[in-house]
């Protein structure tokens, strides 16, 4: 870095660190929650939290910061007023001042009432999720939804209200370009889907054997340690859902969940989160402090989970080096199962209910259901009460299936009830970039396969370290994305992987 | 409480919540650091440390603290100006005006040098103690003894400069208390001592054998169990040195170690931290954000996980009704090996070179040798270069052994390093008040010890919890003690024990 210590630029970077380093402690508390924290101080661990988000937010908004700030931006504008700085800098500047605007647009008082509305919101999503009774969750849904608008309008937006929601997961990103996006990625995993469900199948092999726990605890850290990751900066533990929390490039904790009869749903979340993982830990450190030294967006974050979870993890290449792996250490289950059918097996293609469980095909079709649905509720052409008539048929429309009750359709995601309504899509979008960002890789290093199938993955993590990861925030995610693959964000590589694997798979 | 919600002690108790939050935050962060933390990332977690521990300072000091306590107190004298508080809340106002004061007699710019001077001291004295060469650690001890000297000056004092550290961990003891209290007992401890070391002695049994590290972690986790603990509000986990910290009554984190060859080390730390645990679940939990719902002191604290390691955890009716689980659990190892050579194994006497290391009887001559070096030290009537010559010449008097190096002499605590002078002294007040309440407690309840021997802990919980834990910190160490055990703090009672039990061990 040029940045003198004492310049304008580097005082707003030390202001940032020490709310990076409050933010980074919020981390450590919420790890803490999902994994060890004995279950009765959640009360007062929910003290401890809300006081230090209170506090960071005080800073965000502090007379200091905005001080600090109009050194080197037009605080009205965003015009960058401080000389030399270099590119990264400027994309530092152009984001404390992007997020300190948005900060400042919504009230104290809103915030306050999103909390205590989405907490109630919650519970009454849980309840009604165990009771299969949408009717329990309308009215708080419904409240969500008005929060939901309102914020939008506080945000402000050119074209759509859900623009301005989505832009706080994927910024740039609006309905005007995922529409024709995912209007053209429905229509081919429709067909796609079509023609696996016309095609002759050979009976699956059973993989779900019985799979000591603590042993699987154990394979799960040998991948990640034959992935690359030390333990003296990285963790992995349990939780009851797999989640990665980069709390610094040098702390970066994984879990991941363990059912005795199914091994691999263990090892694709160690997968998916050390995507995350590998992104956290190969951020510009040089920028902590700065909004620079973050993951550009949800979407590219959740593109490089699921580049590991399945553009590497789902194919042959990586079970050619993993699966005597699983063979040597649980002979007795796997011994007799043979590479091709274990493989066949984990990438069975059926419609279903669940997304969290959905393979590579129906995955997205369960994304845009909820995209369109969401946009409906948003811009108001979409009743809450009509939510489960009209996610059963278009669950109809687009899998062929009907849904016994609304817990395991219109009820099975948390997101709603914690207002996160916006946030769906970046996961459609995550696979579409790993897909699209997998194909160059593969076009720069013809070996690509081969590396993977003989457990190399330092030429991988140093490409995605150079093209995405040590990139940070600096450029915004469809001009990185150009940038790295030569074209604009599409759903055409993702399409055709999914063609030539299932094509195969499903002669 | 009788306090109304917008009374002046009502205000104080709201900010002195905010404290202790932020502060049960920052203990979120040591146990993590010592037990899960990635190692290399310390660096972060030293900012983080240093930023919130600034921080509650800072608040401690703040202008609207010292405006809450003004409406309770006069600020200059202490003297409680708010009428009816109940004895509990006066406590709380005499101590947040008593730590008010201290805290600001203290400069920031002492608090700073003192950071930088440890570290550097704590450093020096980790090289010093794996080259055994005391010259490497002797700068940086005589800095940290100046310190003390100077800290001492800032806080106060009325006979003895060594009696404003003593304050720190034991309010109200002095010099002039503990020189005729440890003359005494270190005169009984050097008698019980020759006497056993005179006594004809039969072998004693190996019972270093092999102990599955899990199995002794499990069993660990069952004997808290057992103790009463839930894992609702608790934890067991591994640290390099055992301790426990109390988050919040709601969330008591233990530690342990576990050796392969010495499963009684392991057992015996899970007693010692169940007993400083179980104090801290049982505080008054209604005083909450006041120095009140706190443990009285470093000495009262120590009591109680003494009384459960040596005086229930080393004695016959505990391995009644424990040494049957360990034979069960370890069958191979144990199912040959009698309770009573079990029970004389873990009681067996010696003189021997490391604290930590040491039996009942030669624990508090340990202690005694290094309240008479920190005094001298303090006074200045011993010059830190002669620490290692009056160290060896005291161990000959007291324990007739020369240690062959500094390591396993003078160098071996942390303490001194830290600058903790005055702190030692509270590890053999513990053992004196752990053996003046057990005492109590029997003579209170004629069958204590065919409780233990049955594994009912029930009434001894609620017996500590009524006399002590709920006491928190509304009276002072002596004026409890006397309550409780209608005697004044002394040495007998321990020396009592001691002469019983070994005289019976040692015939």
């Amino acid at each position: 870095m040029t940045t003198q210590k004492d310049s304008p630029f580097a005082a707003m970077q030390s202001l940032g660190k020490t709310i990076s380093l409050y933010t980074s402690i919020l981390q450590v508390l919420e790890w803490d929650q999902e994994t060890y924290m004995p279950s009765k101080s959640i009360d007062v661990r929910s003290d401890q939290t809300e006081l230090l988000s209170g506090f960071i937010h005080k800073q965000k908004t502090s007379a200091s910061f905005k001080k600090a700030l109009s050194r080197l931006c037009n605080l009205e504008t965003g015009e960058i007023i401080q000389k030399d700085l270099s590119l990264a800098e400027k994309s530092a500047v152009r984001l404390w001042h992007k997020h300190w605007k948005e900060d400042s647009k919504i009230p104290a008082s809103f915030v306050k009432l999103w909390a205590k509305t989405s907490s109630a919101s919650l519970h009454a999503w849980d309840q009604a999720k165990k009771s299969a009774d949408f009717k329990i969750f309308a009215p708080h849904l419904q409240k969500m939804v008005t929060l939901c608008q309102k914020k939008a309008k506080l945000l402000g937006y050119k074209e759509h209200p859900y623009d301005a929601l989505l832009d706080m997961y994927e910024p740039g990103m609006t309905v005007a370009k995922l529409t024709p996006l995912f209007a053209e990625l429905k229509t081919s995993l429709m067909h796609i889907l079509q023609n696996v469900q016309k095609a002759h199948k050979a009976p699956f092999v059973d993989i779900a054997k019985s799979f000591d726990p603590e042993v699987q605890m154990r394979l799960g850290k040998e991948l990640l340690n034959a992935l690359g990751f030390s333990e003296e900066i990285s963790r992995l533990d349990l939780s009851s859902h797999p989640f990665c929390i980069g709390i610094h490039p040098t702390d970066t904790r994984m879990t991941t969940r363990i059912f005795k009869d199914n091994l691999v749903s263990h090892i694709f979340s160690v997968l998916h989160e050390s995507g995350h993982g590998l992104y956290n830990t190969q951020l510009p450190i040089e920028f902590y402090g700065t909004p620079v030294c973050e993951p550009l967006s949800y979407g590219v974050d959740e593109s490089q989970s699921r580049l590991w979870e399945t553009l590497i993890g789902r194919n042959k290449p990586f079970w050619k080096f993993f699966y005597p792996v699983l063979q040597k250490t649980f002979p007795g289950e796997l011994g007799s199962i043979q590479l091709q059918d274990f493989y066949r097996s984990v990438n069975k293609v059926e419609p279903s209910f669940i997304r969290v469980e959905a393979d590579e095909v129906t995955y997205c079709l369960h994304i845009i259901l909820r995209f369109e649905i969401e946009k409906g509720l948003i811009e108001g052409s979409l009743k809450v009460k009509d939510i489960p008539s009209v996610w059963n048929q278009k669950m109809k429309e687009s899998f062929g299936i009907t849904p016994s009750n609304d817990s395991e359709g219109c009820l099975q995601d948390i997101h709603w009830a914690m207002g996160s309504l916006g946030y769906f899509p970046t996961y459609a979008l995550g696979n579409l970039l790993a897909a699209q960002l997998y194909e160059t890789m593969k076009q720069e290093m013809p070996d690509l396969e081969k590396q993977i199938e003989e457990g190399r993955f330092t030429n991988i993590r140093a490409w995605l370290k150079e093209n995405i990861h040590q990139k940070g925030k600096i450029y915004e995610t469809e001009e990185l994305i150009l940038a790295v693959t030569r074209s604009p964000l599409s759903s055409k590589p993702y399409i055709r992987y999914l063609q030539n694997k299932y094509g195969e798979l499903y002669s």
